[in-house]
């Protein structure tokens, strides 16, 4: 193996994105298998939709909508993940965000443990991640001290530090959630993940 | 097994439609593991996305339609199938739709023998399907008589059956292409197959 082929994937999400949530369960021991570590990225997808013009996938009233909310429900099952239709859907994320990156400046593994566990309160759990309040208590669990935390999600620097990452996947071409870049090669959709293991096993196909 | 699990799949798809064409390589195989058969129904995506307010995946020059073309090719390798761009894309499939139901009014097997002849003519051979003569062409390999059914493609009764074919579809739900139905459960793209076999397999999940 290459060195190239041991630089760590990039994973692009909104933590109010099913899909993205399901990748979230799954890529890092997928990439762990392959002596692979993960960098977690989430974005807004307002930002990317309005950028890019394009729209969510579980838009409105249509046949495609409905089908979409249906195969959120079946994916998860059918990659075995646990997922409870939030009542709340979709959410802002900017808090979660913020405070995702905000932490990262302190422990990047501690980032990713609290990214997950927002991502269960919000898809297993239903709880509306919006609110700051929420976030705090998340991160709390988590042994984050929740007033620095509060002061910073109020900061024009970590305000910043969520722009910055959403116009850099922009321009490196991220569309949507879940978005993963592996060694430069693009993979959208959880639904990609046994082509995303068939590229980390044969280093490209 | 009950009665209602050996229902025969329904498949929709345009010609036009790489992972329509991905899908058609692998789905008869996968039913037939689980004593299944499948039912071919050719419609125009331009008829559905006029009807659903869609946009083809591919569209225009976006980071999203770069990846996409990127991913039809991808995804083909990932499966295992022959697949090159086709130099004109998309075209119009109006006339080996046609082609198809009026064969199908002959003999079923034949009709599908057809279509994945026209299937592998556009997406490996590159030839133009649109082309009422390369039409003919492939079907006339089939062993089917060019005049019959060059007059058949003209008739009002087959161009009826293709637009009845578009609306049943839109009716019941179909807003894509590939799109599987399996005892009333949808599965749209060829990304889905592996959900396809675990179905067939646990008879639901």
């Amino acid at each position: 193996m290459t060195a190239s082929a041991k630089t760590p994937l990039d994973f692009y999400f909104d933590f109010s994105s099913p899909y993205g949530y399901l990748l979230a369960e799954k890529i890092d021991a997928v990439a762990a298998q392959h002596g692979r570590s993960v960098n977690w990225h989430p974005i807004l997808l307002g930002v990317i939709f309005q950028a890019t013009g394009s729209r969510p996938p579980a838009d409105g009233e249509s046949a495609k909508a409905k089908y979409v909310y249906k195969d959120f429900h079946r994916s998860a099952r059918h990659m075995g993940v646990p997922y409870n239709p939030p009542s709340r859907f979709p959410l802002p994320t900017q808090n979660a965000a913020r405070a995702f990156y905000w932490l990262q400046t302190q422990d990047a593994a501690l980032a990713k443990q609290f990214a997950q566990a927002t991502y269960r309160a919000f898809f297993v759990d239903d709880r509306d991640i919006s609110a700051p309040d929420t976030v705090l208590e998340i991160a709390g669990k988590q042994g984050v001290d929740r007033e620095k935390l509060a002061t910073a999600l109020q900061t024009p620097e970590i305000k910043a530090c969520l722009k910055d990452a959403c116009e850099l996947a922009l321009a490196i071409g991220v569309f949507g959630s879940p978005h993963v870049i592996i060694d430069g090669e693009h993979f959208f959709g959880a639904d990609r993940l046994p082509q995303i293991e068939h590229w980390l096993q044969s280093g490209g196909f």
